[in-house]
């Protein structure tokens, strides 16, 4: 199993990076092998310092960085020495089978859609995010920004899709699934809302239980909420938003801390033919090492050929 | 000046109505003349009670109560004597200047939009809330809820709109006005933001400051910010729910206390011909108090030829 991981992306990248691979290897029994991607004139004295061992690695130079505010598919197109340029390749090209990056996020989307086939039968692939449920249990938010106009049979999909990460990934044993929605009944919603309802109550590989609000985004009614990426980056965004509103104003509660999105390790783009998962800018050591083993685990349960064959059956 | 109280609209009238009512008689120099609307069996022992002033107000039976989960066009056709209805035909007619109602919120917008025309021009009328800012200032969102599918032209006008308010009753000269969108460039967003962007940037009614994001929802960078009702609901019960999520919590903190919309007093629903003031279902005597000290403005500024002038003149 080799997993690629951009060494030059995040706000503290590559000392970051280092120790979050370092705790990896230390914790794992078996390790992945791993790509490291980057600037190795940057890289090589971290890697000594932190004493990473040579056989579970292999060292990519890419010289060239893109940076957070560059436009993805410009500077995917000119910088091809950049570190997510090389990763998308030698995942294109097999030779690693998962690619991890904590950069420009517009560039992993853009690298995603364009030197990864979509996963057979997939209409549009998404990207979710982790919602910190006030009991302690965490939801999946799906799409939050990938699709910012949706049509129903993409939010059905992305109801189908979400249930197999949850089942693969979060280990939801059968996962519910909710419309979010601005009623409860049937019939309640913008268009969207009312086309997408009946679809996800026929769709027979998930377990639908119906409308939730927002006032219950962050209740346990269901594990998946499924909504266009316009309102899902919103609701994102906002979430995100409280975090540094609470830590500014040094509120201080465990259930804050929960909105803290750099520790959960990143997000995977479903519906692509091989795992990618992009990484917070501000991720540390704790995300590299989570979004190494969600890559890890990605590979292991197969989770693209299952995603495959539920999609292909709706 | 008249205006139309609903004595039965909300959990917690008519005791907390009669409350309000006597806290606004108590504070203001010359006082509106209220027609309170309602059960007066249930009424009229509260009145004597609170030892209301005979002469400051009329007191209009009627015996049926919308409940909070009816279906509102199905109840106002069948509720001829209810409080809400008979507050509808009594602005209708003239006989009050506003009509304010903590009752079923679905009846109280089917009943702003048939029993009311839209002030000339106005494409969609719409409701609005209050948003808390973290630095301690408050903004206003639009649409929340009445407009599920918008179009670029409506949200052009709910900027509009928002403006005159914010002008008018909300004191802030130059009121800045954003989109909230995903992305903070022109281009971003979805078809709907895209095409309202160059709407608002050639808007002369307005001072437009460009796009917001979700987490800059709470952040004081716009004074009003506008967007398809679907998106406006989602984030306002949101909203709502940090209240009820922190309390049950035991988080206790200032800011905390401005998600309390209770407080707010109830939200008007702009473009509609007479001021019609919705509250929350949970209202309490200062929500009330709110109430009419806002449609008194309301009146007192004639907002409503201010919203036909610069609606007319886009």
């Amino acid at each position: 199993m080799n997993i690629g991981l951009d060494m030059m992306g995040g706000d503290l990248a590559p000392l970051e990076a280092v120790i979050g691979i370092h705790d990896y290897f230390s914790s794992a029994s078996t390790p992945a092998h791993l790509f490291l991607i980057g600037n190795t004139e940057k890289i090589n004295p971290l890697l000594s310092e932190y004493n990473l061992p040579a056989d579970n690695f292999t060292l990519i130079h890419a010289p060239q960085v893109i940076d957070m505010h560059e436009h993805p598919t410009k500077a995917l197109k000119e910088k091809r020495e950049s570190s997510i340029a090389v990763g998308f390749h030698l995942l294109a090209t097999g030779k690693i089978d998962a690619f991890i990056s904590a950069g420009n996020t517009g560039a992993m989307l853009v690298g995603s859609l364009y030197s990864l086939k979509p996963v057979e039968g997939v209409l549009r692939p998404t990207i979710s995010t982790i919602i910190p449920k006030e009991n302690g249990k965490t939801g999946l938010l799906l799409d939050v920004g990938l699709n910012s106009d949706c049509k129903p049979e993409h939010l059905n999909q992305f109801a189908t899709m979400g249930t197999v990460y949850a089942q693969q990934i979060l280990g939801i044993e059968q996962p519910r699934v909710a419309l979010l929605n601005i009623g409860e009944e049937e019939g309640k919603g913008n268009l969207l809302a009312q086309a997408t309802y009946p679809l996800l109550k026929e769709n027979k590989h998930i377990h639908f239980v119906g409308n939730v609000e927002g006032r219950d985004v962050f209740l346990d009614k269901a594990d998946i909420m499924v909504c266009d990426g316009f309102t899902g980056n919103i609701i994102l965004k906002m979430a995100e938003s409280f975090h540094s509103i609470t830590q500014q104003k040094n509120i201080q509660h465990e259930y804050f801390d929960r909105f803290n999105f750099e520790n959960y390790g990143g997000t995977p783009v479903l519906g692509v033919a091989k795992p990618v998962i992009i990484g917070h800018g501000i991720s540390k050591a704790l995300a590299f090492k989570n979004m190494i083993l969600l890559a890890e685990k990605m590979i292991q349960t197969g989770i693209m050929d299952k995603l495959k064959t539920e999609v292909a059956a709706d």
